[in-house]
């Protein structure tokens, strides 16, 4: 390999750490909690936010921007929301700095102390429907369909690349709807945009459901979710979508004007995925070579290595391969020469395959002579010798093989993983090994609560397919009646 | 017109508020100094750096991301640009909140105080430099050139929506060089795509040059500019481009071996376009009817209104328009049909000018008859019928039209309003009435001092353009020699 990685079953935490830096994905900055996201990390965000910034807009939602600081007083006017997001934020309490009277550098001047304290946003419900409240007067306001893409902090004690951040990037929309039913249709509709585009963006299958009671956003009257399953059984949730009953229009007074002219409250919904997603495509296809990216995210699609003993040979192999360059490039195929003198052919191979890349071509001057070249799919590993006459159109129909193997690969395994557990005894042996337990819950948050006492498992979800879930049975825990069945998962 | 806005005349001032909020471009939030950044107004932006982006990438640059917080003692480690941004920064000191004890709310937890402060950041010069010490080893690190689109903080005490707002939205590109020349042929590279920018996509002629040494970036060695001209003769700083030296590096020890292995300071360069181009967008176009905006960012370039008395009129002047918009959807012009049935097709008018839709298609009863349709210009106000047949065509040279015609519009403008000015008395008459008065000074900061004290006026840039500056003369204030002249003007 280009640069150590610890192979995954020897420590899958430490894999996932090592390939994140070592893949130039991200790394620690000398803020505490916050990352830096690389170029080549950072491009493989902005192609997932390309696509999902795509499917809001033809979903009929446009994008704003709403203020980075949150008066202290908007967190408490909703309830739980406050109790959900006090205890870990960043509190701006002054607006300057001055010399240091007593020594170098410079310190907070005592004399700017902010009136009221600014919080750096958590998320931005209030201070989105303190918006709200001035844009919505009737019921030809609604609805208001806003999405944001932003930065937002939430101190996290202990922090993981990607997974958990202090500063992470995200998009959060937030929707005002004149009724009831439009916005529990609204919740549905995103968390269905977010399952199709993990699977087929991301190549990653996931379950769709509600959060218990317990487990639900901070002010939300129902919180939808897409759970993943990643490679050492854990499970990651990729995406929320909240219906917010009318909990913050109440919080902030928002009401509207029926056709009737009787001033009614405005329903709401929130939804959102983050950066956290690039944690979840490592850990859904790496494997111990490094990243395995799904061509449709892969900022580089193609890599070519030229093999070369003398100047002539290169000059003649680079030749062919800016021919073959120019091939991709029309058909929409990103690629990059690796014309690096330095280096090895074999320490370039494994930096691209460090770095996920899905399709490799080498040239040596044998192939040139032949009319051939060495193509290599990093999914598979595999590698064989094919003609460059119709070279594109072959690497064309292999990215989409790859596309739909990697997928493929993500599903059969998940499904094997999910496993029905009817007993507590069961249950407890089997929740070490990983993977999502379908078992019978009777309901209370009591019975969720000793069961992550006892076994750090949490209920992921439960599944929105009722024709698996739906049946008759006794919670694992309680043995008390239960008419469906959930996913219990120890969790990122 | 739909919304009242006070004329230019009237107030150039007012008229600007005005129009910024009744166009839905943005709105003062409930932070301070924050702005709301409305969908309309948003998507401009995001037309601008879509532009913006494919040029940066072009000429080799990637995106990447840093955090959003700066430990304190980073500020102080560049001597000057902890003196041009301590004075104006939002500090965070606390990183929780909890219940009050003395009442409802919340209020800060005192033992959640940071070891040490961290800025919101201003500018991101000094996160990225410490960062940047353990990308660069060797000569092959080099260049780095990395943009990161993000929001910063800068605690103005007096703001105006999109002209200067405590949190803005911008790019700044960070780059890391060898040699000396290489990072400065990167800040004229940087300036004069800022320029294409202007010219090409917001149709706003600009002034390239440098600032002088006390207009400067804080920490820079050279500060590069474009100028451009509101209506009222004001200047507005539309983007800059910094050379910095080795400044960064040796505050924050980057070294890289050349290749003879011998250690040498890196050379850097940053650059940066802000929500600020909304502003010089909005008062270099627009009119008294409202926003007047160039055909290639103009979130719709086509609106639709149709004109009916009965349901069949408007379902078959609907359907036609149904046909019209196809046909513009596959050439890529964006549209809007405004089928609203509870507003008057003036109403309507009125509302499209004050958005700045640069063409409007009006259908009535007797258009559809006779296979024509009143096609409207924004910029110039005027209308016309012209045939069904081949509109799409028409509209897409009527765009194009439309974006040079603004451009040129501007650019006599502005050169109407470039004055060379030879006398004190002369350029204090003029000073008030507005444009760039092109004059010889003599080079000292205590001049440029004198000058801004008594008449506002500021060295707006010494520009590039030797041609046309650069001649033997004497200082308009202390008639010491010069030898060249500077751009004087009031500036935003």
């Amino acid at each position: 390999m280009a640069k150590e990685v610890t192979s995954r079953a020897e420590n899958y935490s430490q894999w996932y750490n090592n390939l994140v830096v070592k893949a130039d994905l991200a790394e620690n900055s000398a803020v505490r909690g916050c990352m830096v996201i690389k170029p080549y990390g950072y491009a493989i965000w902005e192609k997932m936010q390309h696509e999902l910034d795509r499917m809001f807009k033809e979903t009929g939602h446009s994008n704003a921007y709403f203020p980075l600081f949150i008066p202290k007083s908007f967190l408490s006017k909703e309830a739980e929301h406050v109790e959900g997001f006090a205890k870990e934020c960043a509190v701006v309490t002054h607006h300057r700095l001055m010399n240091n009277p007593d020594g170098p550098g410079v310190v907070v001047d005592p004399s700017a102390r902010l009136e009221e304290e600014l919080i750096v946003r958590p998320t931005s419900e209030t201070i989105i429907w303190n918006t709200y409240k001035n844009w919505i007067k009737s019921w030809r306001d609604l609805p208001i369909l806003c999405n944001q893409w932003a930065n937002v902090v939430r101190w996290e004690m202990r922090t993981r690349l990607f997974l958990r951040t202090a500063e992470f990037l995200w998009q959060e929309g937030h929707t005002a709807h004149a009724t009831e039913q439009e916005a529990m249709e609204e919740t549905e509709k995103m968390v269905n945009i977010y399952a199709d585009f993990a699977r087929n963006f991301m190549a990653m299958p996931v379950v769709i459901g509600h959060k218990s009671a317990h487990e639900r956003f901070a002010g939300a009257v129902d919180t939808m979710c897409i759970e993943a399953m990643m490679q050492d059984g854990k499970a990651l949730q990729a995406g929320t979508s909240h219906f917010l009953g009318q909990n913050f229009a109440k919080a902030f007074d928002v009401k509207y004007a029926n056709k009737d002219g009787q001033l009614e409250y405005v329903w709401a919904t929130s939804w959102g995925v983050s950066t956290r997603l690039m944690g979840a495509l490592i850990m859904a296809h790496g494997d111990d070579n490094g990243l395995v990216l799904p061509p449709k995210l892969a900022p580089i699609q193609v890599v070519m290595v030229p093999i070369f003993k003398s100047d002539e040979e290169m000059s003649n192999i680079l030749a062919k391969m800016r021919e073959i360059a120019d091939s991709l490039k029309s058909r929409g195929i990103s690629y990059k020469i690796d014309d690096r003198d330095n280096l090895r052919p074999g320490f370039k191979f494994s930096e691209w395959e460090l770095k996920g890349v899905p399709v490799r071509i080498a040239i040596g001057p044998r192939d040139l002579e032949n009319g051939v070249v060495e193509l290599s799919r990093r999914d598979e590993l595999t590698k064989e010798s094919v003609p460059q006459e119709g070279l594109a159109d072959r690497i064309a129909a292999l990215l989409d093989e790859i596309q739909n193997n990697i997928y493929a690969k993500a599903l059969a395994f998940r499904d094997r993983n999910i496993i029905k557990v009817d007993t507590w005894e069961e249950f407890k042996e089997r929740i070490v090994q990983g993977g999502f337990l379908s078992c019978h819950w009777d309901g209370t948050e009591e019975t969720e609560e000793r069961i992550k006492e006892e076994t750090k498992a949490t209920i992921r979800c439960i599944p929105i397919d009722t024709a698996v879930c739906e049946e008759e049975g006794k919670c694992i825990y309680t043995g008390r009646p239960s008419h469906r069945r959930v996913l219990f998962a120890i969790s990122y």
